[in-house]
C-alpha cells in the first residue's frame, strides 16, 4: 500500500527502484520522505548538496558484527599467521588464548588485552604493507557462521541506501570505532564510499625516509578511538560541517546521532535495530557487542527511525556471486 | 613565446584564460603541462578523477605570512581583547609583551610561549563560537603594511591556479600548520576549498550536553601539529590516498613534497619563493618564518617547480573590490 503522504513526493517511484530489499513500511517511507524534503528544490526545507553529509557506523550498522567484529577476526588471524615468528607468544597468557581459542580467558582480558593485541598485529609495518594485509586477509577468510567472505557480509539494504542518497546528491561517510586503515582497502568497493570519505580510529604513523624512500611507519600507540563522544569530535575534526543524517546500530552510536539531530533544519537519525536471529542475530540491551539500550530508548523518545531488521528488510545479505 | 612543447597540448588554450596573472615562462609552463599529461584521456599518464589530489599548504603559499603568519595577528588580537577580563595579565611577561607590542619579548618566549598565547586564545569556548571569533576578526581586520582586509592577502596567481585545477577533475585541498578550525571558516570564500578538504593543526575538543544541547568544547590542548614531518602523516589519515600535487614554499613542506613525489606516475612538486621585495616580500634561508633552504636545494636537485614570485607572476593580490 502506497500510502497517501507518500503519493504527492516526487522521487519516490526511484526510490522503489533504488531500494528493492526495503520492505514497504514506515522505515523506508521516513528514509524516502527525508530525500524528497531536502532535495526538492524550492521547498522551504531544502539543503544544498554541499549540506547532504551522511555517517554511517560501520559494525552492526553496514555490515555483521557477531559473534566478534570483523576486525577482531583479523587481529585473532594475524596472531596465528605471527606465531612462528614469536614462540614467546605460547608462554604468555594472552597471546595463548587467541592461539588456544580460549574464548573465557580472551574476555577476561577485557579492553587492554585487545588492545595488547591489536598493536602487536596492526603496528610496526608500513601503511602501505598494512594495506596488503587486509587486503591479502580479505581476499580469503570466511566468516565463521555466514560462510561467506566478510566482504560479502554487508547489509544489502544499506548498500542500496548509500547508492540511493549519493544518486540524491549526498556525500556518505563512514564513522566506525574500527581502525580507519583496517577500512579504506576495501569500502569503495563494498560500499562505493571512498577512503577520504572513511573516519575511524586511528593509531601513530611517523613519517620516515628508509633507504631514500618515505615510508608510513604504523606505531604501537592509539591516537584517537573514534567511538561514543568521539564521533561528533572526529566528525568535526574531518568534515568541518554538521551532517544531517547518521545511522548506527548501538550505544556508540548515540553521540554522533545527538550531534546531527542538534543542527538547524531537516535531519534524519536511524538505528539498525538487530532483531532477526534467524536470518542475522538478534541482539540489543544485553549484548557486549553493539549493545543497544540507551541509544534505543532515546531513538524512541524522541522519534528517530529504528530499523527492525526482521520487519525492514526483505533480504539481508547481497546474493553470492552477484556483486 | 608559445613553446613548441606546448602547442601540441590540447588544453593549454584554456589556461591563458585561467591562469591571467601567471607570466608565460617556466612555471606557468610546467604547470600546464602537468595538468594536460594527467588529463589526456588515453594518454598512458592519464589519472583518473578519484586520484586527482592536490596539496597546498597555506601560509606563504596561497596567503601572505609575514612579518608574523595571519593567525598570529589573530591571536595578538584576541589577547588584546580580552585583556580587560585578565587584569592578571598585565603581570605577565608573556601577555604584557603581548599588550605592549613587545617583539623582542615575545620572540625570546620562544615556540612555548606562543603555545601558551595559543591555548589562552584558543581554546575554552565551543567550536561555532571560535568560528564566529574567527569570522568576526576577519570582518574588520587589516593587514598592517598590505592595507587590505587579511582576506585580501591571498595571492592571485594561486587563486587562479587551485580554480585551473577544480575545472580539471582535481580535489584541491589546503595542508597548513595553521589551525583547521581557524582556516575552515573562510577557504570556501577565498580559495574554493571546502571545509572537508581543509587540514591543519588540532587541539583537542570535548563533546559535552550543555543543558541537553551537544556542543564541542575546544580545550587546551594541542593533539596535532600538522606541520614538517606530521603533513604526510595528517594527509594520509584525512584522505588515505597519496597526492599526485603538492604546493608549499618553507622547509616545513619538504616532507610532504617527498610523500608526493614518491609516489608511482607523474607527480608536480612545486614551491612559491619569495623573491619580491618590493611587491610582498623576499626572505629565503635567513627567514624564521617560512624559512626555506633544505627543500630549496632538495628542489633544485630533484627538478621540482620553483615559482620566483618576482618573476612568475604578474600581479601578486586580487585587485580590491573584485573578489
Amino acid at each position: 500500500m502506497v500510502s497517501l503522504g507518500l503519493a504527492c513526493l516526487q522521487p519516490a517511484w526511484a526510490a522503489d527502484v533504488a531500494l528493492p530489499s526495503w520492505q514497504e513500511g514506515p522505515a523506508k517511507r521516513a528514509i524516502v520522505q527525508f530525500v524528497t524534503r531536502v532535495t526538492s528544490r524550492g521547498s522551504p526545507e531544502f539543503v544544498p548538496e554541499s549540506e547532504r553529509l551522511a555517517m554511517f557506523d560501520n559494525d552492526g550498522t553496514l555490515w555483521a558484527e557477531q559473534p566478534v567484529y570483523i576486525q577482531m577476526a583479523f587481529m585473532f588471524d594475524r596472531v596465528k599467521a605471527l606465531a612462528l615468528q614469536h614462540p614467546e607468544w605460547r608462554a604468555q597468557q594472552l597471546f595463548k588464548a587467541v592461539l588456544e581459542g580460549d574464548v573465557k580467558a580472551l574476555a577476561a582480558s577485557g579492553e587492554k588485552g585487545l588492545m595488547e593485541l591489536a598493536m602487536a598485529t596492526h603496528a610496526g609495518m608500513t601503511t602501505t604493507e598494512f594495506e596488503h594485509l587486509v587486503k591479502d586477509w580479505l581476499a580469503t577468510a570466511t566468516h565463521p557462521r555466514l560462510n561467506r567472505p566478510y566482504t560479502e557480509c554487508v547489509y544489502q539494504p544499506m548498500v542500496e541506501l548509500l547508492a540511493y542518497l549519493r544518486a540524491n546528491g549526498f556525500k556518505t561517510y563512514i564513522v566506525s570505532g574500527g581502525g580507519i586503515e583496517f577500512m579504506r582497502p576495501w569500502t569503495e568497493q563494498a560500499y562505493g564510499i571512498p577512503p577520504k570519505q572513511v573516519i575511524g580510529s586511528t593509531i601513530k604513523t611517523r613519517f620516515e625516509l628508509r633507504d631514500g624512500i618515505p615510508v608510513l611507519m604504523r606505531l604501537p600507540e592509539i591516537v584517537f578511538i573514534d567511538d561514543k563522544a568521539g564521533k561528533p569530535v572526529s566528525i568535526n575534526k574531518f568534515i568541518g560541517r554538521r551532517p544531517i543524517l547518521a545511522f548506527g546500530n548501538s550505544n556508540g552510536d548515540l553521540e554522533m546521532l545527538q550531534w546531527t539531530a542538534a543542527g538547524s533544519g531537516p535531519r534524519f537519525m536511524g538505528l539498525v535495530h538487530h532483531t532477526d536471529a534467524e536470518r542475522e542475530w538478534a541482539y540489543d540491551r544485553q549484548s557486549s557487542i553493539g549493545r543497544l539500550d540507551k541509544a534505543l530508548d532515546e531513538a524512541q523518545a524522541r522519534g528517530w527511525t529504528v530499523v527492525s531488521m526482521k520487519d525492514a528488510w526483505k533480504t539481508i545479505f547481497p546474493t553470492l556471486g552477484e556483486r
